[in-house]
């Protein structure tokens, strides 16, 4: 999976292809849509088939399940997929209904501009049919500015439903059991009942609880939401360096990603054509983009911290929100004052942003320009709704620099900046850390409620201890389940590779499924109604040995499918009653099984026969035993 | 890594070899012994040798980082080893010391005695030299025994070094500093006065809070004891099945397994000669072996659980406490009146024993023969002093299925059994389960130790979703750190291969590395005096690109190494300040070196230099920053 560095320069638009390995839909799966208040929301699912279960009494029918689906087209065996012209762009007509933004005539961005003009780039540029846009004079067009006039846009109804594919699963009533044991003090029959509707939406924006990461110009994104009152998010990043990777790699892992679950996607390009790896992202990503601005505004000074201007990042921003990037992260809460903080730690400061901004302010003497330009960046935002990533700059890099004085004076500085992005109706999330020992995790969320007035927490793992480069999605995940059940809204995924090197996309799969592990546990445990349909869906296939089932719901079913195989390869294991742990006479689940058949054949329920059995009929069972565990 | 079936029957005496990939110290890693109060208690540790710091005033020493060393002698070069004579039996001396046991002139199992009468079996068989012991008559030996008697025996006085070997590490003032600020509520400096001391050790086990699982047939193991005021400990488990492996392949799965940290493992054979499959692991075994009896009893009687009888299983316990095997899953809490209590359940009963016993129950409309004549094994286990660790054969298999009736009705019993066995000065652990969302793990643990009076917990991960087959060394890890933390003294791995098939070894080194992250990362957050000295340096050799050492100090070097070199090959670039994910202009951690490397140049102190730079040297550093940016 090694990118040879010479592949950099090879990638052209002519040469463009699809990965054919992400265009697939996964095994018994189909996409379905489901259609909201006008024809044009269409809010895409997965639906899972089952298999039936044989019983004595014929066959029983198990419903499909159906699950949050973030893989996009690709997975629609109906849509044509050519990477070089985009995606559909859905919302664009949405966006056009609102009246608030205008086609412009040129990108504004200087540095666009430049891109734009120079011929040795015409071959591996995206050849972009999707015009740009921009508020109309004086007009604000987030999200959070619609919310707060009480406007339910069709991104939020989309939403709705898409949080809400669970609606007819709560009804199974083994969930409802189940919700209504395991959380006895929360009344879970009224957020049933009213479960999320678009007015909840709404107002979850209103107030800053959530967020809709939504550019004008990424009308190609299908709507999703970042809010601790939703299901957990995860974030998968991407993007080359000095020393490796081509934009179809790029785009690859994209699709890649969203195939196996990532939500959003950030784009942390650091190498060679970064403007134009970024486009092709972007014109062919239904999940939201991320990026790191100053990245980027470093690439144009050379790599000298201290050449930064405010002009160079304001100009760069202005590209990346004409390209279509959802949400920037901002690391403007490092701050002059904090920096000293940093000077006793064990790893310093480790976010690049941070580094790059405690570079320059020691530089110049300065505040940072992120932090006294603030309010003209927020200008910027409301223009495009791009949405507020504000960086945690001063995050620990080791569990020695957790919870220290540097990382919480950062936090507050950037609630103080929530406020004034707030004021301007832009939307914010608040990033967090880093490595946390498991016992200082909780105080890192509650801190990030009181700090940040409950705006959205978006964290890297915590990774929970840092012995064990190579297994950092794993360390990372322990710390990330956590602080997602806490209230985090969104978990940034760490790869096998991490502190290593730049992963490939088996790094990315292993990364996303461990995410999806860690945020689905986190949705168990706060109780979200529904979440657990899928366990049990998966528990009963598991149960009744229907090994097809048990592969097809889970979140990785060719390795499943694959480990299964290694031992029992042939198809008719797939029917057998026992797997190659125990063996066919040796299976716990087959004999509580042959114990609930053999009440099933006396024709009376389970427990009653388990009672009768007790009491009456020990020497018929023994009789009748022998036959049970007749092999298969 | 597949076993072919084919192999099964091909094991001999004389094929017999040694895995030499297991053999081999890990990098940068020395055996070295500590001696005790005799020249014959050297306890094992692993020395890792750290490079020197390169700095402007030239080279920092790093001291040697000391590990727990779970390997044995298989992993000093010293030792020769042949596992056609097993270790040397290190114990031997003092078991015979204490004058309270008798050497055996023939075996007391009447199946031993078959099988060793069996022609067809001299060939696989282990050429045991070593004497079968047995307690004198009335004698009671157990390490419980010998506490409660105010007597400090060999083994503690050995684990209270080896728990200790972190005492010279809590020296390291970063480790202290931040213990006293990330515990503020906690007094670390008496605990560290007067830290794991003979007399504590017997202390815990006087009072039943930890168990050391030392069979005086088992000589060779080196003392370890499982408590929760100890480091948190893993075991592995290993076997055959009817469908696969040799006792070749079980052989190299122990020494495999203890080489990566397990500290004990558990034999779980099911398929052919699993008798002398186990005389070979346990004389190869530096680590307590466990076993579950009623596995082997279910055989005995060709699968049919309703033929099982209190002989068949008296006389197994007594073949495998005769070969040394430390200690026992006995299901003795699934009663008869708790059976119906699981007929609603998703996945009904999950544990093998449990079923076996659930059937047995049924068939004969008894209570089970592990209950009734649970003084009788009391009198089997002191007799050899095997520890119990009483199975949970009604844990839960589903998330659905979680601390439900059937689950807690079962532990309440095994706090009743515990108090039995206690009157016996019998060791005890207590299984725990298993399958339990984030939300539920502590009641988990608040329950045991409130029914089972403290008895050290030894669980099962918990798997915190069921939705990731294939991945459920990472669903469990997420409880087992959760669970360790709160207080559990050991945790049994669980491998990708969970629910789906054989783990191969592959496998296992998968399971025990992410259950030495949970294990280590609850001894974090317990905040175990020293436990952070490893995190600590490996963050100190990561922040100064000190590339070899921050392998050799991560849980499994060899793939941090490779990973590494996919990126990065050349040798030189373990000298780099830099890696491949931000390449080579572009590293915050270099950044921060470069301030810090600043401040140096000035001869001033890093607080007072950043506070200085911001105050008079802004101009003087941008002249200097250029260079600071120079390529490597």
């Amino acid at each position: 999976m090694k990118t040879p560095v010479s592949k950099l320069e090879k990638f052209t638009n002519d040469n463009a292809r699809v990965d054919t390995a992400a265009v697939q839909p996964l095994p018994n799966s189909r996409k379905i849509y489901i259609q909201g208040s006008r024809a044009d929301i269409q809010v895409p699912m997965r639906e899972i088939t089952q298999s039936d279960t044989a019983t004595g009494r014929g066959a029983e029918k198990n419903p499909p399940i159906y699950v949050y689906d973030t893989s996009g087209p690709y997975t629609d065996p109906d849509t044509r997929i050519d990477i070089r012209h985009g995606l559909p762009p859905l919302r664009e007509k949405w966006i056009d209904e609102r009246g608030d933004t205008e086609i412009l005539t040129g990108l504004s961005s200087s540095y666009s501009l430049k891109r734009l003009q120079d011929p040795a780039l015409t071959k591996m540029r995206f050849n972009l049919m999707r015009p740009v846009r921009h508020a109309r004079n004086g007009a604000n067009v987030t999200q959070m500015h619609y919310a707060r006039r009480g406007i339910i846009t069709p991104e939020m109804e989309f939403i709705a439903l898409r949080e809400n594919q669970r609606r007819e699963r709560v009804a199974d009533l083994a969930s409802n059991e189940l919700l209504n044991r395991q959380h006895p003090g929360q009344s879970f029959g009224a957020i049933i009942q009213e479960w999320i509707t678009p007015e909840f939406v709404r107002d979850e924006v209103a107030c800053g609880r959530a967020i809709i990461p939504a550019n004008i110009n990424h009308p190609e994104t299908e709507p999703m939401i970042i809010g601790r009152n939703f299901l957990v998010k995860i974030n998968a990043n991407i993007g080359n360096s000095a020393l490796g990777s081509s934009i179809q790699d790029e785009v690859e892992k994209m699709t890649w990603a969203i195939r196996w679950g990532g939500d959003t996607v950030m784009d942390l390009s650091t190498g060679k054509n970064i403007h134009e790896t970024r486009e092709w992202i972007i014109r062919n990503s239904p999940v939201p983009i991320g990026t790191v601005p100053i990245y980027q505004a470093l690439e144009k000074v050379d790599g000298k911290a201290e050449e930064l201007t405010w002009e160079i990042f304001r100009d760069t921003l202005i590209e990346q929100a004409e390209q279509g990037v959802d949400y920037f992260t901002i690391h403007a809460g490092v701050r002059l004052p904090f920096i000293p903080m940093t000077a006793k730690r064990m790893t310093g400061i480790v976010s690049r942003g941070g580094s790059i901004m405690a570079k320059w302010c020691l530089a110049h003497h300065q505040e940072s320009f992120l932090y006294t330009h603030f309010e003209d960046i927020c200008e910027i935002m409301k223009a495009y709704d791009v949405s507020f990533s504000l960086g945690d700059g001063l995050r620990p890099g080791s569990i020695y620099d957790a919870n220290d004085e540097a990382q919480f004076a950062e936090l507050k500085t950037l609630g103080e900046l929530t406020e004034i992005a707030w004021k301007h109706d832009v939307q914010v999330m608040i990033e967090g850390p880093g490595h946390v020992p498991m016992h200082l995790i909780r105080e890192n969320m509650d801190l990030q409620l009181k700090y940040c007035h409950e705006a959205p927490f978006y964290t890297l793992g915590p990774l929970t201890t840092d012995i064990a480069p190579g297994y950092d999605h794993i360390t990372s995940a322990i710390g990330a389940a956590m602080i997602g059940w806490y209230g985090t809204a969104m978990l940034c995924y760490v790869t096998p590779k991490e502190h290593l090197g730049l992963p490939d996309k088996d790094d990315v799969k292993d990364g996303i499924i461990t995410y999806k592990i860690a945020a689905h546990a986190a949705d168990l445990a706060k109780g979200h109604p529904g979440a657990q349909v899928r366990d049990n869906a998966l528990s009963k296939a598991r149960f009744e040995f229907r090994w097809n089932d048990q592969f097809n719901l889970s979140l990785d079913p060719d390795k499943a499918r694959e480990f299964h195989d290694e031992t029992l390869p042939q198809e008719g294991a797939k029917l057998a009653h026992f797997c190659s742990m125990c063996g066919p006479n040796f299976c716990s689940m087959k004999i509580t099984q042959d114990v609930r058949d053999y009440a099933a054949q006396q024709g009376i329920s389970e427990t009653v026969a388990l009672q009768e059995g007790m009491a009456r009929k020990a020497n018929e069972f023994i009789e009748k035993g022998g036959e049970l565990y007749s092999k298969q």
